[in-house]
């Protein structure tokens, strides 16, 4: 289902070359100052236009349409949708017989028995995280003091990513990335051991973005090869900062106070302007494919203000479920 | 909150060291054949015994309280109980000023006020784990003709896990490990792209098993190091099959009829038989703390089968709500 | 929370006097044939203009946003907005302070801390549930060859509702009304013994209908004054048909094949144009209160066609539970 | 499913003849002093033996499981149990084939392919609702100040409750009743206008408790009858206390700080001693049936306990919803 969250959900809906993307936020609190200047920032980060991204340009302007009166939440759902204005669907038409290595046209085709609205990716497309950095903004203004950071730690395996780039971009091909994230000032004791585990939250959310395919908390895969002597965070104060952060800021599921720690591994782009072997699945014929269209070299590079309204969604929603956060905004 | 999936549900409860740790699976198609001799196997392979794993040894029999009438399900929540008969809870007593590093003892006191179970890890024991395996073996029953299956690919970063179990045992520390799974007979057509993927579903679940630290589908991390003509999978067969599956399995965060294949990374065991510093929560103090009571040394060697019941659980669940599994069992 | 149901599911926006009210369906199947002209009936039958109903007249044209493409669903959510357009607010700027007797102006103040769309009634309006009535146009053609049928039965305790209509907008009076709902056609095994009767889940959505205060299924409170061999419905075919249908066709919570009836008590309007006695909350002070704005003599009359769609909803989710409908529609 | 609530959350499991019936409660508050004297009361006024009600007796002695240590909650999930002991599966043997009018053995038996535990109704058994008296026992601890009462106002449409009880017995047939309930001390502000309102919740759950077909929220039908200048309630007091309470205490789904008030429509018990006819479903031939067992003559004698614990699981819910009520228990 198109929805997360217990007590703070956000649904979303929309198509990429549809009327319109969009969100609706249930739970939040009533008297939150918000106006449309509070998106500027973060939607801009996730926008494209830079070397890399792909050279689709929208204005990506949300329009609140339920929620706010006098420019603070009234406690009703915020739906916040995005026109979209700029769709070139007759590139996608010739995708249908050959689903292109990597997307989502064959698993669409199957569930949806061609139903689907396959023009840009559909409902698939990376443009409906532009209802999750939306939802986002709200929740990290909730979640203040705790402030969320997440930056590209590598792009094609390499921490000199402006140069990754630029040689992707010239043999016309796509890479991937890792994403780093931070929380600073979580409160401890958010989380549950079971299955609501900081880390389960955080991960289901995550995996939700397109291109998503690994998630690891603190020392991750590099903690199984310690051993335990090593791994351990030692207490160094008794509100339970440890000298180390190899749990990633989370023990038994809960928070432990420290900073919440977390890398994300986004594959390269399916899209690349290499020439593919593929199958008709009408014709049962192998064919080469071409993909034209307008892509991303490095979606990567977009994903970062992804991750951080991901997980401030998670943040809120566990803060309310502590009580943290009342139903009225109040700071 | 104690529950996970959507029609076919399990809810858990229990202390390590109190009357018993069981499960509550709700949703299970009526007219499944089911004795107890069926839990045999799993449980034996999560049981302790072996070297690398805990002294403590419980019979681990399940006890069906409820759901089953003349050995096959009824359509009624299954309850399913374990007797804890093997505890030594002096050992713990002392842990309550002196946390244990990476351990839950902290945040469980943090979070609950003091009145938690602390006894063995409480309700944040491995323990917990018992109604899991239990309710994956209905589970795996459901899914056939899919067949999950879990190994330890690695233990304290070597592929020779027994000599790295038995230099662990030597240095009387612990050690981590990485788990891998595969699933064969997916059906395609399974999850959603947002926010129930795959990947969001199954990582959720995976990170509620204590020591879970990392969870990454097909190439990973990895692959998010290739480039994106080096990691798209080729599609060689008009029902999806394809050359490589870099994607594990996954595309659009729906299955697209190839093997899913992941893998966890395992902490090492907090306990260790190492002399650790800690602080003293109620003075302050500096202290050296050194952990008595009975450890795994390689928590991983026993996750295979909960990773494999945590996996088929929510095939199960995803398989139902695609009406592959009906409300009265057939097959 | 703002949302209903399992797997076929709706989320709820809006504010009477604000940008627009709208719904969001999340779980309906692809292919499912859907124009714009299939919810001219119902809207028009919800619709005001009629004696006894206000004044206040919308186009009340629904807008698709998303899930639709090529006059079929695509199995994404549908999002279907509806514009206000025809708003006078400041017919309600004086009622911050003397909250109008029977209507949610007092408690919405309390729990939103007044930062609620108090205009119109705001979320809590009875323009909401245009949504609902969309909403329920696809699932009545979902739970086809199921028919759900809402008739008003009485007004103002009378069963010549014209006559009493026109008394009570004589008497500038507001009455209420019983409505009386039938489903024919329903299969047999929908609904649980716990916590989801089919009593259960449509009694939770119709008390969500503004102005509904009272539910009873078959024989209801009347039944509760008749013996056991008077009430107890006897089959008399071996599919479950009953010769009388006082359990309004569910036992145990389960429907057994007879037809689903059950009866919905409508209060009268809130608003009247009688002079009323209130309190000033801000000076403590007894005052009187005369309501001008726009409102229903007799609300019950616009009810019947949300009760169906309230109840096609209900019944379109249980029959997805059991697999009688599909991920793709067909039929 | 068998499950209902979101932050406080129950579970409920078993069968009349089963081994036992139970439930689980999720979310309950650590430090709640909690022990089996607790229980002894509204467990107690659940129980039969007085006349009326069915002459199988059963100790009905809870057994705390899990989640209780030092005689206070820990946080984690509760588990009580109740043996069954006192069986006798034989009555029921021969109604497979002849469905008992007015009961669940036929709707049973389609839903789950006669593979139900059809002995003493299973789990359709009024005998369920032992978990739901206790887990209400805990709500309202939770909820104190708040005061859940409910009586029996009617029984067979007496008010003269023991005359119409007796009536029944020598008559050697069944009759139902209306429960009035009332919550003084409500705090302000608890529901939502959409879907869960205070009405939609409450009746929820009610009419999962077997036997119940009608629910009504202050004037409830009567009102339905009224005229608006009637049916409001004037405000007295600048806290929302009203005149008259016709709304039961509930504007726009949300408490208005006055008592909650409703009633419950509960039919007679369909077992009677009655001689039935009813039609053979193997051979389709119609016949005559006698029940045996023991059975309640007047089984609303033994709900208002039912409904208190109901109508408290739901403000516990609700309260924690509002952080009324904290992850650790305080008062």
């Amino acid at each position: 289902m198109n929805a997360f969250g217990r007590q703070f959900r956000i649904s979303i809906f929309g198509e990429s070359h549809g009327e319109c993307v969009g969100i609706t936020i249930d739970g939040c609190p009533a008297g939150l100052p918000l106006t449309i200047s509070d998106f500027t920032g973060d939607l801009g980060r996730r926008g494209s236009g830079a070397k890399g991204t792909t050279p689709r340009k929208e204005p990506d302007l949300p329009v609140i349409k339920t929620g706010v009166f006098n420019d603070h939440t009234t406690g009703a759902p915020l739906t916040i949708e995005f026109s979209n204005t700029n769709t070139l669907s007759r590139d996608y038409l010739k995708l249908r017989e050959t689903p292109r290595p990597g997307h989502a046209d064959f698993t669409g085709m199957k569930k949806y028995g061609g139903f689907e609205d396959y023009r840009g990716g559909g409902h698939f497309s990376g443009r409906l995280t532009l209802g999750l950095v939306a939802a986002g903004v709200i929740a990290k203004k909730l979640i203040k003091p705790a402030v969320v950071t997440a930056t590209l730690l590598e792009a094609g395996g390499s921490s000199d990513i402006d140069a990754a780039v630029e040689e992707a971009v010239q043999k016309r091909d796509s890479i991937g990335g890792v994403v780093g994230c931070t929380v600073a000032g979580v409160p401890v004791g958010l989380g549950e051991p079971f299955f609501d585990s900081v880390e389960s939250l955080i991960s289901h959310i995550i995996f939700s973005i397109p291109a998503v395919k690994g998630v690891e908390f603190g020392s991750g895969f590099a903690g199984s090869r310690m051993r335990g002597s090593e791994n351990n965070d030692l207490f160094v104060s008794t509100d339970g900062k440890t000298l180390t952060n190899n749990a990633g800021g989370i023990n038994g599921g809960i928070t432990n106070g420290n900073d919440l720690v977390f890398r994300v591994a986004v594959k390269p782009t399916s899209s690349t302007h290499q020439k593919q072997h593929t199958i008709n699945i009408a014709t049962g014929q192998m064919t080469d494919l071409e993909i034209e269209g307008r892509h991303d070299t490095c979606i990567a590079l977009r994903v970062p203000p992804v991750v951080e309204a991901a997980t401030a969604l998670v943040l809120a929603d566990l803060m309310m479920l502590e009580g943290l956060i009342g139903r009225v905004y109040s700071r």
